[in-house]
């Protein structure tokens, strides 16, 4: 299976034009598209939610992640492979979570280029036609790409950020719920956020943070928009407060 | 074939997640998303647009229906089976214009719970394992649920509301069009709105209603958007004056 | 391969349906949504974004075409086919940068009506059959259509204009950029853009005009907007500067 996490929009000319460079790839491969509105110039915000997002990716999926603001400039273009999936991204720190969490990982260096690159969508140029010929087989990796020594990584599991707001304003955090018990208080735009189980566990119009379902602390208001209430944005802090302190 | 009718919104991490889900519950199924911006925390509005759109949708379809603010509480999880297509989805009137329009119908309570349920996204992790496994074989309805004596239905055929703004800015009202004649002028912020059978039947700037694709009576601004003319959010009223009133 | 370029949203039912009517037509052709909300009202626009576009299109293709402010009036359904690949949809200009650009074409007018035919949904009741069918068999043309006596076009190559605003905020023009040096200075709100290879070319908050990955020139921000920081929208004029003059 082929799976795309971009941030080319939903809208606009990208994502059709890389459904067309992906049926052309490998096109007996079904193509499903996990996030097309990844935080754009965010890198790092959106390393965070293609982590929490991949334990739920069938083995041997080939991903296509692109969120690349240095396209055309001198980063490297990477393969990795990790616990048996495939990462077709950037150089920038969009695949570190991925590989942090990983009980096996191998870090690979594409060298192959097509004979016609533009200089701004390397996703459709680049990328697509490598992972459509991975999604094909992966044996064929070592024909475009070479091995690469382990780059350090310097991935925190916790990052006290708003990582994304989604469609109903709900604000996802780069916080590992686990890491956290019930009895933890949050505060963002100085207003206090106790644990609910479920949305209905509050009032209609009340706040809450609860282990979402991708096992990050997420901030909602029941049946409204927590990122209009509290005036939050992706990069926006959230802070814990002590039980004592709320 | 599989259908999704959803609030999860095309941007975001939902609707993909709900495609890998569709995509390993049953492979070689092909998923069709009808829609994924249905009114947020309206169940009633998402309703009727659903019924709208029912009687165009293949015969022996799966349709995933979730507008869901009630998950994680104790809301039942459904199918209904209406005239050979199956529905599945929360138990808060959702799917009440799909049985009120259909010749035969039953209803079922889903008893089968995965073994990792999230307490936010049953549409992931509850309702697509159980719409595969009905797209594979329907006649497997009887392992994961057990028929319910049929809720009493209180749905009246037309809501006198808008309950979708399309993206042009057209106002979809819960009125059968069928139930009103050319005559007819309706009222909506303080406007007068005659019938016009196509967009060209009036001026550009100017306002009509019509008979829609989906047979509701919609309002339009000719080449303009009559949501922003008219101040008109999904909710608000829409008045019939008589012909002798306008 | 089914290929749409439509302006009905990713929001909203009207893609939905498309997708079930020709999952429906032609349910063993992979279908490939391009673009779905191209400039709407703005067929003139659109026909440069889908020229700009077109080459990359497999061949074999047949693409339906619909931006079609004038539905449900005495416009004419076309066929277009243009070196190889089929285009259906309305007779109002939006082809016309395919044929203006292709080596080999020829009219035709969709003769054909379905049983049922909405005014404001012909993409649904009309095109879409008339593209599966063609999908399946293009020899099958001449049952549903009669050629036509070419239309004189009256394309010029280069557009003055913002064509399409992208997700990021990016200008796209109807300009080739092939036929401006890297020298050209352009002026859009009153302030001066010179060329840049890439977005790393410029300091971040700077801006640039490059050939984007359509061959267009695209005036953007590096890691900002480009359309807030002009106040740029579709339909917009850019202005070029002599490189003496900027």
């Amino acid at each position: 299976m082929l799976i795309t996490f971009t941030d080319f929009g939903v809208e606009g000319p990208y994502l059709g034009q890389m459904r067309v460079a992906l049926a052309q790839a490998a096109p007996m491969v079904p193509v499903v598209e996990l996030v097309s509105d990844a935080p754009a110039f965010r890198p790092k915000s959106a390393a965070r939610l293609l982590a929490a997002l991949v334990n739920r990716l069938p083995a041997g999926s080939v991903v296509i992640a692109v969120v690349d603001p240095g396209v055309g400039s001198g980063r490297l273009a990477l393969v990795l492979r990790a616990d048996g999936r495939y990462f077709v991204g950037p150089d920038n720190g969009l695949l570190d979570g991925v590989a942090a969490g990983a009980t096996e990982c191998a870090w690979f260096e594409i060298t192959w280029r097509p004979d016609s690159l533009s200089n701004s969508f390397h996703g459709r140029d680049l990328f697509a036609p490598v992972a459509g010929a991975l999604a094909i087989d992966p044996a064929r990796l070592a024909e475009f790409a070479r091995e690469l020594t382990p780059p350090p990584l310097a991935w925190e599991p916790d990052l006290a950020e708003v990582i994304y707001v989604d469609g109903y304003g709900n604000l996802i955090t780069g916080l590992q719920a686990a890491n956290f018990d019930e009895a933890t208080v949050f505060r963002i735009g100085g207003q206090s956020i106790r644990h609910g189980k479920t949305f209905s566990a509050v009032v209609e119009g009340g706040l809450l943070w609860y282990r979402n379902s991708m096992n990050l602390v997420e901030v909602a208001e029941n049946c409204g928009s927590a990122a209009n209430r509290l005036g939050a944005k992706i990069g926006g802090g959230i802070m814990r407060l002590g039980p004592d302190m709320a």
